[in-house]
């Protein structure tokens, strides 16, 4: 299975179906063929020729599911970029994943000249937004008016992406993935859900990052309409949920917060939504059990993973929500993946002892874009390994304790911020946390706690050692609690604990 | 993904469940996991090494599972062959491909010496049921007891088995058949039905067709217990739908017709059926209308295909069966699968037009075993080319018309078997029908249909003339009526019409 396919089936099985509804804009699934076949000619036109990398600098719209579909009609592969980047960013990027041409829609236009300047290699820039497009940039009409070309199916290993990981450290690296390794996920995760087919998908997490752009390909999987929301805000996504009946929606915790959170949330009509996957990081159980009673007809699905895995591993069911043990892991393998949890050596280690969680399977990334040193460090024996650290219980759930990065050591003793956050996010007080190493003179470190707290109550470090101390050593407790208004957050909605670190003085 | 990862994800998730669960003797997921690793460890002990072929001659048994988890788990591929083949033809398969060990159960003995007679290159005949082991076989004991191995997770393309086709005309071809081919069937399957996960699968149709085989690794995909049933009788499979409470099973229409007119068919509890799939042959509307009737819970399932594409590559779904017009197809091209109709030069036909239905897709066979030419032949540019004709509509429906060489020609007119078969199994007195041709001097070919009646009906050719010229052309209204008590049928269940040619004299 491949990209272009879900168009194919769509042309012959529903050709007068929408297949996007962007804005007041609709396409059917034969005009997005036509779209799509044109801008694929267009492209052509432009010297793109096989395995080339195309670039994409968009918010959510239907010419970003257009661009995307018409790169691999045309035998070529797409570098999306990440749309909170700066311009050095994304000059990275398009240098080191060598793309000539680039999609830029009306949010980026500031930016063209700057990118260009800084990027030698970049021939040309589309220009696929609604604004009258600049001096110097190609007019996707110029696309359109193109002579339609022939899909040429590309399908099976052959590269469908460059993915830069969003990662909250290091530096940024190429995530190779076929067209095999995102059907695979994206048919293993409708396996393990009862969604029927048709309806609308809204497209409300970023598509440029792997979780909303997978969680696309399975709205396309299911017959759905595509309905692409620009840029999250809670009020335009209630709004997209009850005007399009929308059955089924890809979110991260953050973005649930904000919706469930929105004063008007009540008043809204969220009954048609059947599947609301959520992932990128842990949920709280005060806001699972906030999100359930808003959407009350959805299954739960939390995925995890990570771009590597493109990107989901393992799946937590909506049945495994109702036990409170069981909605603390990330959930099991899903149908494709083989996951472990190894010690340094990389032997698996028993049921209950924590190691990194290595996955193999279908879904592993084809590697690094130019970076086999990594690829090789990544995956060994074709198991990736995470660098998540956690454990698996006898029925194969996995629980994550940290990042391997993330964990602190206090007083000679191991301190996995995740399991501390757990705890903390019980408290009624606490709408979010993060928990960090702070140095200490005498410890090493010391457990600090970061809180947004719930509207109008307070939290002292003493009253939240002594929540903290029913569940967990005393050890692993906050010797600190500091309240903030917000965390800086990444584009994939995790909290960045590195700037935390670094206001807090630790890094 | 490959037949042995359904194992381990049982074994790591729900390791005491039943596996199998055939007769009186049920094997947990550790216990299959036990025994597999074993008989892997006696098949590397027997010389069997990395793509050796491996004969299955066997009833439906938790033995034949195990034997083929084995098989893969060793590294090499099956040869499952026809339980209703004769020694002879057994033979050429065996030698065909090249297979060193055999595992018989007790229903094949009695061949045993005659096997081994005439095939020179068979050294060893693992005899794997529950009698006592004749002299000069191997028994399963002695497997059982060698030091487990190693999966070696033979996936991807590596092949899985050479399938046999049971074609009703021909030289029996071997279908080389990879872990992909197969597993993209299953999930594709899977993804079009709504269908919970664990419960109990009913191993009805033989597992050495494709079908049946193809719907154990679906059943095994979604976490069931599969139910071997040894040899298919209609009040065993009601009894063990009953007491395993089974969710899904897998029929040919002629099965289907001697469950549902068994007498004491409602005298059992169906409501447990959730899924019913059929396929092999079409579905005459009034059987449809009956089996819907007997298994009220079920949703309906058709899958239209062949050995050659994993095998399925339409699916006729459930709320489609509802559509008096649509139930008459076979449904519309599997989500992993394209589908066409085309002309004698491969040249796509328009809506409507009939031609010869082709598809592509990664369900598309390795090719023919050692049979180059005929593989070319078969596979033209991707994309197989069925030997069945139809058209498809305007929404991707297809519609078959007749195998290629099933077609009538009479008075010049070309006359589709099905499409008369269809109209004359609408007759209240039919139960069902076979329309060949018969030579004539005249006409060149005369049609005729052969037909089964409903118990205490009579029908002359004059009644059924009357009551298809209400639906199709005179030409292609049967002239003569023959009534049989039975139809010669293949173990796929497909009615034999090369023999009923020959009985009837028109071969």
């Amino acid at each position: 299975m491949y990209l272009t396919q879900s168009l194919h089936r769509a042309v012959r099985q529903s050709p007068d179906i929408p297949f996007t509804a962007y804005r007041a804009r609709t396409y059917t699934a034969r005009e997005t063929y036509d779209a799509v076949s044109r801008i694929a000619g267009g492209l052509i036109g432009l010297g793109v020729r096989k395995d080339d990398r195309v670039g994409l600098l968009s918010l959510n719209t239907d010419r970003f599911c257009q661009a995307a579909l018409a790169t691999a009609w045309a035998d070529a592969a797409i570098v999306p970029l990440n749309t909170r980047w700066s311009v050095a960013e994304h000059a990275y990027a398009l240098d080191d994943a060598d793309v000539s041409v680039l999609f830029l829609d009306d949010a980026f236009l500031p930016m063209a000249s700057a990118l260009r300047e800084r990027t030698p290699g970049l021939r040309t820039i589309v220009h696929c937004g609604d604004q009258p497009t600049p001096e110097g940039l190609v007019p996707l009409a110029e696309l359109l008016a193109a002579e339609p070309v022939e899909d040429v199916h590309r399908q099976g290993d052959a590269m469908a992406g460059v993915f830069y990981t969003g990662g909250t450290t290091g530096v940024s690296k190429g995530v190779m993935l076929g067209h095999r390794q995102l059907f695979v996920t994206a048919l293993g995760t409708l396996l393990h859900t009862r969604l029927p087919r048709g309806g609308t998908s809204i497209l409300a997490a970023p598509a440029f990052h792997l979780a909303g752009f997978a969680f696309w390909i399975v709205g396309m999987m299911a017959d759905m309409t595509t309905v692409p929301v620009a840029m999250f805000d809670p009020a335009g996504v209630l709004r997209t949920i009850e005007e399009h009946r929308a059955k089924q929606t890809l979110l991260v915790p953050a973005m649930i917060d904000a919706i469930v959170s929105h004063p008007d949330a009540g008043s809204y009509d969220l009954s048609s939504l059947e599947l609301l996957a959520y992932g990128a990081s842990p949920i709280s159980e005060t806001l699972l059990t906030r999100a359930r009673a808003a959407f009350p007809s959805a299954q739960f699905l939390q995925v995890y993973g990570m771009t590597e895995l493109s990107p989901s591993t393992t799946l937590l069911l909506d049945e495994d929500h109702d036990d409170p043990v069981l909605r603390r892991s990330v959930g099991r393998a899903a149908p494709y993946a083989r996951v472990r949890i190894v010690d340094e050596k990389g032997t698996e280690v028993p049921p209950g002892t924590i190691g990194e969680i290595v996955a193999a399977g279908d879904h592993v990334m084809l590697g690094y874009w130019k970076k086999p040193a990594e690829t090789q460090e990544a995956v060994r024996d074709g198991w990736m390994h995470t660098g998540d650290v956690g454990y698996m219980d006898e029925r194969g759930y996995v629980y994550i304790v940290d990042r391997l990065k993330d964990m602190i050591v206090s007083g000679g003793e191991n301190v996995y911020s995740t399991e501390v956050e757990n705890v903390v996010a019980k408290h009624p007080a606490v709408a979010q946390v993060a928990v960090i190493g702070l140095p200490d003179a005498k410890w090493g470190e010391r457990v600090h706690a970061m809180v947004v707290l719930v509207p109008g109550a307070t939290l002292t470090a003493e009253e939240l050692q002594a929540f903290c101390k029913q569940e967990i050593a005393g050890y692993k407790c906050p010797r600190s609690v500091e309240s903030v208004a917000q965390f800086p957050m990444s584009a994939a909605g995790k909290v960045l604990k590195r700037e935390l670190r670094a206001a807090s003085g630790a890094a």
